[in-house]
């Protein structure tokens, strides 16, 4: 099986490097992620210009490792349309921070695995909960376990998962939950500056006020445990859909009797 | 009410402008739009650099039109956090081109608008469906209805609405359709090519094949049929969440004898 | 005749238009300018992506105007080479804040005229010392001035002028020179600073300790005079190539007997 | 002694590493250089945006590596100011692609090692006549010259040479030149396209004609010999200064009567 591998803290985040060590002994491992980190950039692909990729020298040897000029999600694009054959599984990871509740649209590593998914290729997000991590013990177990459900067929070729471990210790891990993903109540911020000649704005991405009843990530994070959430890409919301009707109802008469 | 359009075809874009004809009426209208047009970017929140805003010449007198350095996203964060107060409804759009089904999560026009609903706002996407699109009259017919429910109250406050067009006149219009998300199959390519020094890769929207069931985005466009689906942000998948009971026992043997 | 007007502030720059109030009179303006704020750039050519250019509404009603999603020498190539023809002149300014002695080579104004100096055709670039410079009465006078001699032909085809002036009222200036540019004792500094996740580096520019002989472009500007250097584009050393004959012969034997 | 050495090419370009090669022997060398190819920039020195630095794992065992997210010059700038001390000589390249005549001034690999001249530190920038330079072994010879004659003090502290190889073996060498930049006769060209969306300009560098005189860097390597070529950093005219009283005298007459 082939493994790609990406991620949004770019080619040389020792995140990315602590997952392919854990997927080595479980198929062929390539590395094409972005050349810079791209935190924030969620799905987001690169439309407006062409993309550069580059061949660049891994820290493991014998790793085919790529540098893309782009986003995430163009790494996973061009990898899957134009460089490697045969993908078997997309992992993005291990990401330096978590990626839980609703952030997980802004997420580089979830946007980038969504390319897999969206291909029908199972596709697997995993984020350590520090921006400072450095023990991916935990994480490599973890993924290693999940590789190997998805070599055996022990998930559903189209699933995507999107998995984040507290930065501890794997002896310290208190469990693990299947989650769905928690509201959040929002708090970015704009922090206005001055460089001598402009003013300038700095979003900065505040530690936001949670929802945190039990059963989804955010709770199972907290309490040290691991939280794997699938996810799906329906953003319909059926709820306010059903409610509808009155709106709809409305809004044709300003189209005259209409011939449906 | 004051109300914050943007978009993601750039501030100059002339469905913008026919966007802020249409809502003159209701309320006073503030611009914050990216600089350059930013297809393709969703969701993507600038972190790594600081934001640059300039206030530019409208092509509407009388309109504060503000251009951001920055993506959609990024100009609706600095307008509800730093420029403009007392935000009641946030609308993006006229924008050329359909913004339909699993695409949503690489729009730019939608992304702009989450930011809007993150906070509460009510707030809307309008897209016509063509690159090259010009007859705006049907999308200002939609818009000023939508927003006299949103001033009236005939929303839910929490509301997210991505509306598509198809791009014809009024009178072509057929009906008008609350809707679901279609799916996609996928179909993106990527154009190799060479400068003369290096190659590269441009990564190309082709056209999709969709699920066209009845009750869709897509069946309605295709039917000339306006398209409204609500959105929410939630994308837990919870018929996969419900059957990954056996996934997470299995793992759960990892970590050792666990006192959750 | 037709002016080309271009700068390194951005189009919208209060800068770049009390330049082409100054030019309105002496022929027909044409603005082809970088979208977005541009110092430090320096000649840079954008050789890797294409260069988008949209047509916006210029604060002077008439003025054909385009934004360029580039360099200023992207914006003058750009206009030259396709967008505007028979070009007579090329101005770049008003730049706010000086761009004196070796700071000219980083200086997007300057990098802008090249291209029209490189083309044969007479280039001024115009600078205020002042980084919130607001009154260019001085330097519209200068400007109509200059335009005027290269309309009349009173200067060489191929001449490429650098004007600064002092930030003051035409009344307060002392004189006009025909200067040297200074040489400069560098004094960059780095700011080093951390968002949170990384560390950053943020190069700023220093007030520079300058070599101020009579005769140099930064003397005049501190006596509150003008400062007019003509330039040109060899930066061969002659004289360290008078001495380096030694150098030459130690190399030669590098490569065995040569048969030049 | 310590060694810089930078590109334009991206901190993998293979003649990054032939030069780094080239130099081992002779002092601690250290890479800083941009994360991207930057063909083109010229000086440009990043100043609206903080610039990232990445440690990135070297080809050559041993080498400390910086990855810079900016510029060639951003590069050396923050390595002589915040990365390195007491670094003794600044090397950019090898360059694959010559930098000749008046194209220095939009050159990555020149405008990096201006930074090292402003700074009085001994600086090389060299280059190899063909985009897709393999063979390396001139240069290596002329670089390890070339940086032994700095390490002895065989040149002036203050040096900038700029030196070009024919893409030839070094028997094929017919000898080595000091020699001026020639004179360009301009000829960059803009190719128009589309990408479906937008109209896009691609500026592209044509081969220029070339005043190509004996004594001139381009006659040396179109005639197999190695160019060296002295620079420095006083763009002003001279001899159009000497001839410009007149239009002095003119325009000191537009602010009237003056106390100078």
């Amino acid at each position: 099986m082939k493994i790609l591998v990406t991620n949004d803290d770019g080619v040389y985040a020792p995140g990315l490097w602590a997952a392919v060590d854990a997927l080595e002994g479980l198929g062929e491992v390539v590395v094409v992620a972005p050349d810079r980190e791209q935190s924030g950039v969620g799905a987001s692909v690169t439309l407006n210009s062409p993309v550069r990729v580059v061949e660049v020298v891994p820290p493991l040897e014998g790793i085919h490792t790529y540098a893309v000029e782009g986003t995430p999600a163009d790494s996973v694009i061009v990898a899957l349309e134009s460089l490697v054959e045969n993908v078997g599984m997309v992992v993005s990871g291990f990401n330096s921070g978590f990626n839980l509740g609703e952030d997980v649209l802004v997420s580089g590593t979830v946007g980038a695995v969504l390319q897999g998914y969206f291909r029908g290729i199972p596709s697997l997000a995993v984020s350590v909960g520090s921006l400072h991590a450095t023990d991916f013990r935990a994480a490599n177990l973890l993924l290693t376990a999940l590789a190997q459900e998805v070599a055996e067929g022990g998930l559903p070729r189209s699933v995507l998962l999107n998995a984040n471990l507290p930065p501890v210790a794997p002896k310290e891990i208190k469990g693990i939950d299947m989650t769905r993903l928690a509201r959040r109540r929002y708090a970015d911020t704009v922090r206005k500056g001055d460089d001598g000649k402009r003013a300038y704005y700095w979003i900065t991405r505040t530690r936001p006020a949670w929802d945190v009843e039990e059963g989804t990530d955010v709770w199972s994070v907290r309490h040290r445990r691991i939280s794997i959430t699938p996810l799906q890409t329906d953003m319909t919301a059926a709820s306010v859909l059903v409610g509808a009707i009155g709106l709809s109802e409305r809004l044709q008469r300003l189209f005259g009797p209409v011939s449906s």
